[in-house]
């Protein structure tokens, strides 16, 4: 490399550097011959830069730049020239000059590509993952990786100047098998043991503060055994804080002012000073999500009022068995609606246990269509109410509380799509708070912590925590980014006692809790200080902050969704002295031995 | 919180503050009664206050104060006061102030302490290590860790600004053993299948720079299924960096300027603006080292030129079988050495594999003592040769080359501890270069890599690697801080039969090479640049900046010296559906059954 050395970045060139004498090093993008000129794009991480062996350069080096494929990594010695006014491509950065070749030296050639490396590719997943290192060259793939480190940075830069101090904490840990399935290490040194690899920094975080280091963050690396569904990832990233000596509005102050900076830094984009709160309860029964998108409206109304009035018997033995029914109207879209796609809607809500989907048209005259031969007096009444107009289409949920408001978010989110009334470039942040701190289990009838066991009851919910955990409200929080949850966290409990009357609702006794958290629950009794948390997740932030819907599209090296990475085969068989030495042996399930 | 929330650290108050109404949070450090004032230190991450309940406050003030024990979580309102001349703490950053306490709250109570809340504690490891949040409160701890934040924060804060991109690699990958042991994850999902976790990012950034991001870094956490031996860890921090079209030069120019900024944050140390270079048989020869303390000198001197004019048989022989002869000055040592304490620094010679250490002393006479009598015609062509003086200790090594430099050089450390040569203030940064690239294994009768596999070979060796492996010199280089080797690295292969080449030597022939590396070496065929890079020890850079001989100083939750954490008793068996779910089961092995 000594004498062919970059002197430039195939993005840094412009006119002003006309007549230079300049090395680029980088791979060969593009490369035609026009008449015996070859005009060749050449690139790096910093940009393209054209790049041309003129008619009447030395039968040598047209030869050779004839022979560049795409991908040859080059190093090229030229002089920077101005374009014609005629050619000059106001599209690229580069687009004022080319550089007029005098040497071109080919540092690595390249095998006939998989598939060509475009901004965006359409090629299939598999092999977009087996040849990661390719796929990362594409424009799309740069650009992302290079946000997502902008955002690390501005992340780490805000925190760091807000005096928080970012802490390393172990990933080699006890397991605690709760929530999601831990990943186990087995030890060599000490056979028959394990270690479990993190599905949080929690209890870790939680000791800093008992510590008192009072303002911690990390970029953490947390893993989950999951099945493979959905968009996840067995390894994943969060942005992880925790605050001494703190109430909610602290962490709410520091997330959006850390929120704030990563998309001014990234994007430049401005966000909002403070985000709107919702209480989770609001949040459901206006939404029917405690990840509302924002972006649009259709807030649900009450229709339950409605019903007295009229001989609607199913909606009256709703009401009877202390059911809800919400009422969605959605704009100008009776026209477009037909039996058939309300129906589609229906299937939607049905999804989520909703029995069906009760409708009614506005009209000129009244209500028309569905139901509304039920609500005929009333038509009047039910279209000021729910300040509906002509034209527009009224959706009627009735069920229980939780079902009538998920099924009807179903609706709600599928309309959004359909009606096209997400304004892509928007970013609506959102905190819900007010969560509930148990959820009942119907399957396995017991109580079960709505987040993690950690966080704190309200005040107003402690005395009574026991006789009715339904009612109790934690200092739970999620904060929301388009109907995404971005970050979840709490004010932690710091008693012993009161961490220990936790368990015992959610069924981890005293000598269960003992045995997997006793060193939090011994930590708690030497001064820990009230303290809170949040942690948001930093694939789906960039995913989000990069418009694309999956966050493979923001990890460098992924794994696929059957939790395999096609590049390096892994997981995959060892060697028998490895288990050996790991007193382990494998049992294959009876299908596959 | 709400009411009582801190408006000021226990850091932050100074005599400007004089009268302000002000709020602390934090710990009850100390307490003491002086004829019914209470003086209590209250501490936090920030610094120490002393608060005072005066003689005439309120009786239940007086007597809350009274009971705060050790360890207390508190929170007190206050006015600030300056304190009377004379009891003016000038060691205390707010020694010039008091807080004249008008309400304490408790936050937390504290148990009586397993060992007392000083800056360094003298209290065993293992109680610190299971009670480490208690530890952590230490001024060392907390000063350490601080330190660790600051360091790391430089290190990216300098990077960025140089256009490097953090990109993070995955910690589920393949097992490829070599080197160290890997620690194996089982995977659920895939019966019999294994991830492993990294021990470097090495194959990862290596195709970072094959998918073109040229500048690549990562504060990036390994791992090392290691015999518990020495100060090492299961799992430790590396910065972890990657460069494309570079040459070495380049990489130690981002070195230096990387560890100059970080000296200058975190510690306000100014270091050279370049590090001296010293080749690897130099350093061996000179230093007996690859990882020489510069801090002080005790160089190394030929001793076989006077070998010929004497008759000492011993050494003759030695330089007969082609081995080595080489002479340790130590100035002014004769009269302190005697015979027992020569005869210890022999066994320290012994340790590493010499059958003696033969010595002289200088006297004004001559030589005198030791082997003198073999060399009496020649001691005035040896005391000039050598630049010896009157009062100097001499002292010969003879064994072949590499014991020989390896135990004088341990002799060597001995006497820079010994004489008191070392002023702890210093950081002598080195880089040591021209390392071979292979390394003889005797046992195994085979070629290693010295460093790994993965280093390029110096051009003028390429040719005949095959014929003459010990002679090859690779592009390798390590740099070394205060007789602790810091970093490593080295210029890559980029060419895939140059890679394979190098694996046949290290007896890796095709078939294993491509089914461990194979995804490596197939990268390189779709035009991978020239590249290199380095990897530094996080763990080991700020205990040195630390002034600590132990890295588990500078780890919030280290494992002890078994690879065990009392804290949380991990590894630890875990529930049998557990390893059901992975298909594993445990074989102990026979002494354990």
């Amino acid at each position: 490399m000594e004498n062919m050395k970059r002197t430039a970045t195939c993005g840094s060139l412009r006119a002003s550097d006309d007549g230079k004498s300049i090395i680029l090093n980088g791979w060969v993008h593009r490369n035609r011959d026009h008449g015996g000129i070859h005009f060749i794009n050449m690139r790096d991480r910093y940009g393209e830069t054209q790049i041309v062996v003129d008619e009447d350069a030395p039968a040598e080096l047209s030869e050779l730049a004839g022979s560049l494929k795409f991908e040859y990594c080059i190093a090229i010695e030229g002089i920077v020239r101005k374009r014609p006014d005629t050619m000059v491509n106001p599209d690229m950065p580069t687009g004022e000059i080319e550089v007029s070749v005098k040497k071109i030296e080919i540092l690595n050639t390249c095998l006939t590509l998989p598939f060509m490396i475009e901004d965006e590719t359409d090629s299939n997943e598999t092999a977009r993952l087996k040849y990661r290192y390719l796929d990362l060259r594409s424009g799309g793939m740069q650009s992302r990786i290079i946000l997502r480190n902008k955002v690390t940075w501005a992340i780490r830069d805000y925190l760091q100047k807000d005096d928080f101090l970012e802490i390393e904490t172990p990933t080699l840990i006890k397991s605690t098998p709760e929530g999601a399935r831990d990943f186990l290490v087995p030890s060599r040194l000490h056979a028959g043991k394990f270690f479990a690899l993190p599905q949080s920094p929690q209890l870790y975080k939680q000791l800093l503060m008992v510590s008192g280091f009072d303002k911690y963050f990390q970029v953490a690396r947390c893993y989950r055994d999951e099945d493979a569904r959905g968009d996840r990832q067995l390894e994943f990233t969060q942005i992880d804080m925790e605050m001494s000596f703190v109430s909610k509005d602290d962490i709410f102050a520091v997330t959006e002012g850390m929120m704030s900076h990563v998309f001014k830094e990234s994007l430049g984009v401005d966000l909002p000073a403070t985000f709107e709160r919702i209480a989770y309860d609001d949040a459901m029964n206006l939404y029917g999500s405690d990840k509302p998108d924002l972006r649009f409206g259709l807030a649900f109304q009450d229709f339950a009022s409605f019903v007295p009035g009229s001989d609607f018997s199913v909606f009256k033995s709703v009401l009877e068995s202390k059911g809800t029914i919400k009422a969605l109207v959605v704009p100008g879209a009776a026209a477009d609606y037909s039996r058939k796609k309300i129906s589609d809607l229906e299937e939607t809500a049905k999804t989520y246990g909703a029995k069906g989907l009760a409708w009614m048209k506005v009209t000129a005259d009244g209500l028309d269509g569905g139901i509304s031969k039920f609500f005929a007096e009333q038509a009047k009444a039910i279209t000021d109410g729910l300040n509906a107009n002509e034209g527009d289409l009224i959706l009627i949920m009735a069920a229980d509380w939780k079902t009538a408001c998920t099924s009807l978010g179903a609706v709600r989110s599928r309309l959004g799509k359909d009606l096209k009334l997400i304004d892509e470039s928007q970013y609506k942040f959102v905190w819900i708070i007010d969560f509930p701190l148990f959820e009942y289990n119907e399957e396995e009838k017991s109580w079960e912590p709505a987040h993690h066991m950690f966080s704190m009851p309200q005040q107003r919910f402690i005395e009574t925590m026991e006789s009715d955990p339904g009612a109790v409200k934690g200092d739970l929080y999620d904060l929301v980014l388009n109907g995404y949850e971005l970050a979840s966290g709490s004010i932690r409990v710091h008693d012993p006692e009161l961490q220990q009357r936790i368990f015992n609702i959610v069924g981890f006794p005293r000598e269960i809790a003992e045995e997997r958290f006793g060193f939090l629950l011994e930590s708690f009794r030497y001064g820990a200080p009230p303290h809170g948390g949040i942690a948001a997740g930093v694939d789906r932030l960039v995913m989000i902050m990069a418009g694309k819907s999956s966050i493979k599209e923001v990890i460098p090296f992924p794994k696929n969704s059957a939790g395999m990475s096609p590049m390096d085969d892994s997981p995959a068989r060892v060697e028998g002295d490895q288990l050996q030495d790991l007193h382990l042996q494998v049992v294959m399930p009876p299908e596959e031995k």
